[in-house]
């Protein structure tokens, strides 16, 4: 199976997990359930997902462990988008090439859309959880819960920055920090749960580590760059968004072609320090440059 | 100590607890930490966590043990409230004799400061069973954090029915699935997590869940009413909001002098119900008289 073969895979699997955690029955609250499923089933990259099942891959097969805390970090993530795209913060009407959720259901609708996948990640793992006899496997989760819920909080954090330094002069630390926590906090969470979970030693975790920080900063640096060179038909959103909001971005701070130079290097040095897993770690390494090279 | 004295004590114990939890660093998200902080610590009546320790104290004394599930839980009310006030919601200036969370910090902030406190209450969690080695403990503490999901995951449904069937003609099934999710679901899981945190039999949570059910209807049933004739400087928010509003009440459907009867006979029955446990359960019948008669 090449690369794409197989990420595709992924993310069907994913897709079809994410399926069981949808709620269609009638009441009340209907068009709320209809709402949270209208943000999570969507032809997004499921890229979290993907990072924490290749991660577990490096060590073990039976992936199927980590479904639960891939819906939970999908299910945080879409959260994430729908927030964020609310009108009082990045006010953006189309997302995956379609309508915002709130452009979609109204602001009312979506914040409470926001909430409830939010508080519904900690439903799936709580769930998990209470689930589990085994002793090892609950130690584990354990600390998987405990990474979520920090990653989740600087993934917050990040956002207020981003949003609250709209057309503000910030320095490149400043910048630095808000990527690393709005979008660094959960890509490097997923890629250390999938460790965890795999019973990875305290020195691959590490590696591991210094691995998912280098691609969350160039997941940043690229979605900086598609938003201001992009295909809006490929990319499924605007672009030149950011600029149009004085939003700081690596683009705006360094420029497109040292912006471009910032992504080879870290990428580079992403898939180098995969190079010590050898042929085990392929699929993370092409993950990198999948990162560096896509076009949504 | 008389009931007041203990409720105040208790209110006090809270406080200090949340105190533990602000965070007051120097950050760049320091505006975001300072509109938690805004919201967390009040005047208000901490009622959750005091049902929680009331509940364990029926069956234990060591009541530490509730404090982070009680901060947990005082987190995800103040949540609640920060969203519910947003403009696009029930659009509330005054909550607490304050302004709201956006009046005074902005709507981009108080979203987010609501997203973080949702999630920091799972923090809080997450970080107390990771430091639980007691199987017996930690069996629990699972169990609650399951409780503390579900619960959430109503309030916010009930949440949901009350903004978007404003000014609409609703069944009383309908208003009171509302107000059994919207207030009641945390109420209840409230009382429920004091006494499985203290080993409670089945029977026992059988009882206090019928106990919590009645007070959560009741507590309710006398929001409305303050609502349509609380004293404004007491309550510390405006009266006659909800007919304003054209939110369906227990007043707007009954009418008030209904209303009250409602709220005589089911504070009857939630005394009734302690009556079992004599004068180890008279602060929780105590509590019942006080979400009647309270005028805050």
């Amino acid at each position: 199976m090449d690369f794409n073969e197989k990420l595709k895979k992924y993310a069907d699997i994913i897709n079809s997990e994410l399926e069981k955690y949808v709620r269609r029955e009638e009441c009340p609250e209907k068009i709320l359930n209809d709402s949270m499923e209208y943000s999570l089933i969507s032809s997004a990259k499921r890229l979290r997902p993907i990072l924490m099942i290749s991660s577990y891959q490096l060590f073990q097969d039976d992936y199927e462990k980590v479904f639960p805390f891939a819906i939970a970090m999908e299910m945080i993530h879409n959260f994430s988008l729908i927030h964020d795209d609310l009108p009082a913060l990045d006010n953006d009407d189309i997302r995956h090439g379609k309508p915002t959720n709130h452009k979609k259901f109204g602001e009312v609708t979506a914040i409470l859309a926001g909430d409830a996948l939010l508080n519904g990640a900690y439903q799936v793992i709580s769930q998990d959880i209470l689930n589990t006899s085994d002793d090892n496997e609950l130690k584990k989760k354990i600390r998987v819960f405990n990474e979520i819920t920090h990653g989740t909080d600087r993934m917050i954090a990040g956002e207020y920055v981003d949003t609250e330094f709209e057309g503000q002069e910030i320095s490149n630390e400043y910048l630095e920090y808000m990527h690393n926590n709005k979008t660094g906090a959960l890509i490097k969470a997923s890629v250390r749960i999938g460790a965890i979970l795999a019973d990875s030693s305290d020195q691959d975790l590490d590696i591991l580590t210094s691995y998912a920080e280098k691609i969350g900063l160039a997941f940043q640096i690229k979605d900086d760059i598609l938003s201001e060179i992009g295909d809006e038909k490929i990319l499924g959103k605007p672009v030149g968004n950011d600029r149009e909001k004085n939003k700081v971005t690596f683009v705006t701070k360094y420029g497109l072609d040292k912006a471009k130079e910032i992504l080879e290097k870290i990428t580079a040095e992403a898939t180098l320090i995969i190079d010590k897993y050898g042929a085990n770690g392929e699929f993370l390494k092409e993950l990198a440059l999948y990162i560096k090279n896509r076009e949504k």
